[in-house]
């Protein structure tokens, strides 16, 4: 790989008298004698080959494959059954730079160059792009998107489970029953379904949180956070999240439940399974609610005791991991189950229903990796994801199993460059330099915590130190922790009525997608 | 909107203590007292729905706008008709945030927020996501991604119309004829149908070329291109792009032919139409060549020439209107016609073929735009690029026209922070500030000209200044201009075999999902 020193340094210097009006693909520019661009030519970019597999080498290889993507594409049966049951995965901000970057370190991890890599979702035949923006945001948060994908109707941001007519923090409105959305979950239920979700975050989280509760203000996850936010004019009339989960409907009727955050369940005064106390303020054990209102069911807090479950005794299962969220995939405790465990769990539990069911299940930590700026996590974190796709349609029939992956809202990652076929995706371009000859990593983020300035401004250099997952990658805008984007997602399908899970769309079209091909719902069916 | 001073940086001084590992969705951290989100949470985030269109606020009409997507697809009949006429729009570096950000424009042009806007194209019935890495390059230029979309073999970076086998700048190797990869032009004519290409760079540029040229060097666009390059082991086998598009197959061939770049085409001693002097050392001028081997045809250099073509007894058509690129739509000379118009001219011609024809109509200024970190030049060519979609999809019938609208590569502009419903998407984000107190844009460039940082490596306040067209917008890393970006990008198809274009797919596949729909070429075929 190329060398630099103080000539390229110097050679640099001339370049940077000259901005952004000079054309890019002039890869010789005359005025400048030597570009950066060429620079980059001749010190590795288009003129090295090692790294593309030798099959690859042949047009023929090209030729073949795209014919294999015809004829699979042509085998494809309109799939118009009933969907008996649906299985709906969230990658919480998965961006598409986000899904290729996760799937180039997919191949990497597995010793190849790593872009000829699949997802398992990938290979899903359908695909849609999904609009994102909420009625009062451009760019959304996970709350207002969960109410859209969930409920079918899009909402103010922070708000779950009511509408755009309710106002943020608007503890009346969000209380009375006139402004309740019903969601995936009701409707499943109303059809006799079983119905459940799983999340790595914590149980009262946005994302599933928008199909069972109704609060205008997404923070309310137990009545300490709700005395916060409405300071004196807090009633206990005001339910926070953790209440509704477990004594409103269809929190109350759901069948399995998993993640983290304990805390938001338990009194204050009491210890949970993870040694903190608890977080409420009001005395309430939800937990022992939980057990009652559910005598045939179980509440697990290890994998050990998940693992232990007897699926066709138990009538419920509620499994909480962490007293806050469950740890990052590569950080995870022995007891904590990983999302494919917990995935394999619900499914096998579920398909008990000769009914069918409905289940949400959430990469919730995708985000979060995104949000500290640490690729490492994040795209392990969709690797997790998809591992835990594979498995699910592993485990299912695509004949009456309908499975669709989105993402809520995505973050601003760029893949950028031009780096060299196989370029470590988590490390520096090696081929990419600023005009001060320093390189520049691949992934970076518009905003977050770590601008690795000098004191002049200037950037300084990374290269060899993105050992750790954790690593803090770059980002222009300082901010305490990354923001989201408000590019479309994407969407993936398989399954009964895929083919419905295409086009440009808003995102709150998705759950009626899913009610049509499962016959549930007041909307349109197709078994009408 | 939101008044900040001095409460507020001070405030916010002490979140600067606090990085990356504090709960990015605690709007309320009970650590840092007030965190900057809470700050913006106070400042308008959630509480301001006066951009909010009244309908929206009804729960119903999320409601009814689903059921109406549901029923829109229900209604989509399965398109398995030849397609008698393809129409391949590529917008040249139109990543999908750009897409959203030019849907957001056209919105807010149109006196509306702007989100709930739809670019013609999004109205396509199917989508897919196309897979832009070239065999040597994680992120792919514009050569070897045309060369993928026109032939269906991905191959190195800079390289046109040869296969990986063929290293970078080997002349010897490009010339030899066996190392010809045939393109979407070559299968068309060899089936009778009329072609042509529309750009608004130079007819040399790298996007139309990859399916008439064969080079492994996409600089070579005139003789004297090569010359710089090959330097000593120049000699006149070594046939420049422009050559190849007058005396070779299939450029020879091609009917219909708009864009840039004349001085290409003509000797250093010869002052082209617009008073540059041509760019060839060989003495040649191509345009009399082209002439000579055309006498049916014309050759236009101003928008009233086109006007005024007579085309039911011109016979092919030749249009250049720069010496260089065009200029960027915003800001064209009188003399220059639009896409659009170029488009209507186009298909208007080509439509008289009974065997029906393929066309490539590129958007390449997009590229451009984003290049110089300009979304104000690079959205609105995304939106001339959907205004000649548009047109295209009125001017022909989806029952035996096939339209494929695609990218080439992506951009790595992102649309940041949690900006309020409405928001100026060529401004600031009103509501997002980073640590210093100073407002960020809404879109931001991984790498670009300008970082606007001070002396002390702090990003300055730039509210107020956007004004113009040009302005440059901030970006992380400095560049003398900006770099493409990895990601994947968007399929939009409409017409004959449209529901092909769906799922993940590699980009080499679209030129053979389009053959087989037009059965033409020497792969499957529908009529088989």
């Amino acid at each position: 790989m190329a060398k630099f020193g103080l000539l390229f340094t110097t050679l640099l210097a001339i370049a940077i008298a000259i901005k952004a009006e000079s054309d890019p693909h002039d890869f010789f520019s005359q005025r400048l004698g030597q570009s950066m661009l060429r620079t980059m030519l001749d010190n590795g970019m288009a003129t090295d080959n090692s790294a593309v597999p030798a099959d690859e080498l042949n047009p023929n290889f090209w030729r073949k494959s795209a014919n294999d993507e015809i004829q699979k594409r042509l085998a494809d049966k309109l799939n118009t059954n009933k969907a008996k049951n649906v299985i709906f995965f969230l990658g919480d901000g998965m961006s598409l730079s986000t899904i290729t970057a996760a799937r180039i370190l997919k191949g990497q991890r597995q010793g190849n160059p790593g872009e000829e890599s699949q997802l398992s979702f990938e290979k899903f035949p359908y695909t849609g792009l999904s609009r994102t923006y909420c009625t009062n945001a451009q760019v959304a948060d996970s709350a207002c998107t969960s109410t859209a994908y969930l409920t079918g109707v899009k909402t103010n941001i922070l708000s779950l489970g009511v509408g755009p007519n309710v106002n943020y923090n608007d503890c009346e409105a969000s209380m009375d029953p006139a402004n309740d959305l019903t969601s995936l979950y009701d409707w499943a239920q109303a059809a006799g379904k079983s119905t459940g979700f799983i999340t790595t975050t914590t149980l009262t989280h946005a994302s599933p949180t928008g199909g069972y509760a109704h609060v205008s203000n997404r923070m309310w996850e137990c009545d300490t956070d709700v005395r916060t936010y409405l300071q004196d004019s807090y009633t206990s009339d005001c339910k926070d999240i953790a209440t509704q989960l477990i004594t409103e409907e269809p929190g109350r009727k759901l069948d399995f439940i998993m993640g983290g955050g304990a805390g938001k369940f338990l009194p204050k005064t009491m210890i949970d399974p993870f040694g903190n106390p608890g977080e409420r303020s009001d005395g309430k054990n939800l937990l022992s609610e939980w057990q009652r209102r559910h005598p045939g069911g179980l509440f697990v807090s290890s994998r050990k005791q998940m693992e232990a479950i007897n699926l066709e005794q138990t009538t419920s299962v509620m499994g909480i991991f962490q007293s806050k969220l469950m740890n990052f995939h590569q950080h995870a405790t022995e007891s904590e189950p990983t999302l494919s465990e917990m995935t394999e769990t619900g499914i096998k539990f579920l398909s008990k229903d000769d009914d069918g069911f409905f289940i949400f299940i959430e990469g919730g930590l995708i985000d979060y990796g995104n949000h500290y700026n640490k690729p490492g996590l994040s795209l392990d974190e969709t690797l997790e994801f998809e591992r835990a796709i594979e498995l699910a349609r592993n485990l299912t029939d695509p004949e009456d199993t309908l499975i669709v992956v989105t993402a809520d809202h995505a973050h601003p990652l760029s893949i950028s460059g031009y780096p060299e076929r196989g370029n470590n995706i988590l490390d520096v371009n090696e081929i990419g330099f600023d005009t001060n000859g320093v390189h520049y990593a691949t992934l970076n983020y518009a905003a977050g915590p770590e601008q690795y300035l000098d004191e002049s401004g200037n950037r300084i250099e990374l290269k060899g130190q993105f050992g750790s997952p954790d690593f803090i990658f770059p980002s222009y805008i300082s901010s305490d922790s990354g923001v989201h984007s408000g590019d479309d997602v994407g969407v993936f399908a398989s399954g009964p009525w895929e083919h419905l899970f295409r086009g440009v769309l808003q995102q709150n079209t998705l759950p009626h997608l899913m009610a049509y091909a499962a016959c549930i719902g007041d909307g349109a069916k197709s078994c009408d």
